[in-house]
């Protein structure tokens, strides 16, 4: 069984982590999710919700990052201490999914650098200043490029995350978890109305 | 400002909150949100997510109500002491959000007697039967009656807390929001792929 494990911190976009992880949790029998923070405990997301996280010491196998945006990235991206600890993170990771402003992270980490890669569409300027050594395709619902997965804004990682199941089990697998959900996948990673 | 006081339980759907309660976090100069459950405390949902919430005894102000579905719903249906306590938040609140199979639950109270409404539709025969007085529509993406909006599966709640929007504040402000999550509306509530 593989783990997925997703890095939350405070002013996270909790529709980020969610949308993925709940399409994710749909494959129950391949994969775990749990939820961590730098030093573990309570995080507040958006829409105030608290979610319980463990430290990042306590990930017992780095196979699959999950990564959300929110305006909690906007200090992040220069915290040093919280760029280093995602970059081993990163290195350790089989693969790196990233939601929204997420990327932002990413990017600064310098691992994706010469990289394609996404991000949210209304934050794009700041976003791509972050680091410019990374290949930016704004017109993307999400872009997969060897470990890296990147999405655009919130619900474009639900989406994104649809398309990791396909390109892992099938398209068939990832359209019965999207029934399953009574959602209207977004399937074409390079259709983006909002690019 | 209004409470919107979002109703947990063991084994809920935590896209079916979260969809909704990220769309209403964006009107956060009139709306608050806050997570509850019957005893308070930490509730585990889908994709193993933990959420602390507080009691329902703590709540402040009973004005709107959200209240998501998943597979808890199959045994609180049965639980008389959680469907009283719904009772009294459903007569105290001014409307009542359920998704997917929350409107099971809030069919179990009675108050959803002869009110149009709602639901799953892969779990469409098991809701139905737990009150036949209700008057079930099959074909919506969300159903509006009164103080009560029921929408179909999980992604249908975004599109249904948007349409809640749309008619409290505006269609604009609605578009708006969708705009900001990148989230592609499905903004017509009879048009249902899945009914």
């Amino acid at each position: 069984m593989k783990h997925i494990n997703v890095l939350l911190f405070d002013d996270f976009t909790v529709l980020d982590a969610i949308g993925p992880a709940e399409v994710l949790a749909r494959l129950k029998d391949d994969y775990r999710l749990d939820y961590f923070s730098l030093a573990g405990g309570e995080v507040t997301g958006s829409a105030n919700v608290k979610i319980n996280t463990k430290p990042i010491s306590a990930i017992m196998q780095h196979d699959i990052l999950l990564v959300p945006g929110g305006f909690g990235t906007r200090t992040l991206v220069n915290d040093s201490l919280f760029i280093q600890a995602l970059r081993e993170l990163v290195q350790k990771s089989e693969t790196v999914l990233t939601v929204c402003t997420g990327s932002a992270l990413l990017a600064k980490t310098g691992l994706l650098n010469n990289a394609r890669a996404t991000s949210n569409k209304i934050a794009w300027d700041w976003v791509t200043e972050q680091n410019t050594q990374v290949y930016w395709i704004k017109k993307a619902r999400w872009v997969a490029d060897g470990k890296f997965y990147t999405s655009g804004g919130v619900s474009a990682g639900i989406d994104m995350a649809l398309g990791f199941v396909a390109d892992r089990f099938s398209q068939d697998t990832a359209r019965k978890i999207a029934h399953a959900l009574e959602y209207v996948w977004n399937s074409d990673q390079d259709e983006d109305l909002f690019g």
